[in-house]
């Protein structure tokens, strides 16, 4: 008797790679988080300050970007691991271009941070292989955004606001973010903190440190 | 004996629908500005605090949303005319949207303004039929987004850069966006404004007068 396995076959081509990537992560213990936001909310910045902060852990960073390797100099700069992805025209990292790198991985890590393309709207359509999405708001960006991109925030599983340090020159409210992600997401978990001021990121590297420990990964911090 | 536009048959089916759009404005005398940033660069601000400054000209503003229409709202209350678009999944405008609202318009626009989805991506590689694209980078975002998203600095008409209130709490750096825009863009007119304090739009005003004098439109300004 031959099976036929419907469900991998229903899955799109990207799902399946994603399922690939999640898989060799998965057997190496490594916790993988796919970061997106709006160009410039401070994704290199986040990255730079947790892994300075998790000094005894292999992590790698998968850069990826239009155009450019700005920000993946910074963190080699920082003495950690790093590739870089040129998605050119496309406006998203997907499941197939991580797999290339997986496919290069010579150590084992114990969390990669995936920075994607600075863009609220397709990213979220792709996954990656990884074990959450952490999607950032910066202050100066206003607070109705996730009216506008619902999806990205409806899917996140960490909201971090970052760029608390201009709170005093905005508009801000909180108050009107929190009855929007009331209905798109009830309970989603949401950080304040400033990477120029390096400050609020206790509670983050908690929240990483609970979900490596889920896994049984980041036993080192 | 029969002649095949050959010219037209090569163009995209895109491209097509926005020659049609710049006919329809054009044979109206009608300025249109593709407006195009990353989501809370101050699209919609900008929008507003232009069109307070010109009273005596009819304006229309198409607001490109993915969702909802907080800003067409916003445009709303000011007394303008106003569409919006919703495009769901897609990540940009395209020129079959705005055609939808060429076959609605029943008055005759001195000016067009459409505020495209918050995206550094995409937009750029959709005409619209308009007459000038009109690219903003806000203060807090830094100065190094038109190496990371390059193509939409390459093809603006016009650079503004918003929230220059903030300029003292940021560390952008003027000099290196202009050694970037010298490689991509050389001769980018480029205006520094703050929509949240009502500055730096003498220019902008003037701008706009002179691109709609150049095609005898905005006389009454």
């Amino acid at each position: 008797m031959k099976k036929i396995n419907v469900m991998k076959e229903v899955l799109s081509s990207n799902e399946l790679i994603a399922l690939q990537n999640r898989e060799y992560f998965k057997k190496n213990n490594t916790l993988v988080l796919n970061i997106m936001s709006s160009p410039g909310s401070g994704k290199t910045s986040l990255i730079l300050e947790t892994i300075k902060r998790l000094p005894d852990n292999k992590i790698l960073v998968i850069e990826g970007d239009v155009a450019g390797d700005i920000d993946a100099k910074k963190i080699e700069k920082s003495g950690t691991d790093v590739f870089q992805i040129n998605t050119y025209d496309s406006c998203h990292l997907n499941a197939s271009m991580i797999n290339t790198i997986v496919n290069k991985i010579k150590v084992k890590y114990d969390l990669v941070l995936i920075e994607n393309v600075g863009n609220l709207i397709c990213p979220v359509e792709y996954n990656l292989g990884e074990n959450y999405k952490i999607v950032i708001l910066s202050i100066p960006e206003g607070e109705d955004k996730p009216v506008k991109y619902p999806k990205i925030f409806e899917k996140a599983d960490l909201l971090l606001i970052n760029k608390i340090d201009l709170i005093d020159y905005s508009d801000f409210d909180f108050n009107k973010l929190n009855e929007t992600l009331k209905k798109l997401n009830k309970g989603l978990k949401t950080l304040r903190l400033s990477c120029k001021k390096s400050a609020g990121f206790e509670e983050l590297i908690k929240w990483i440190k609970e979900k490596a420990g889920d896994l049984s990964r980041i036993n080192a911090v």
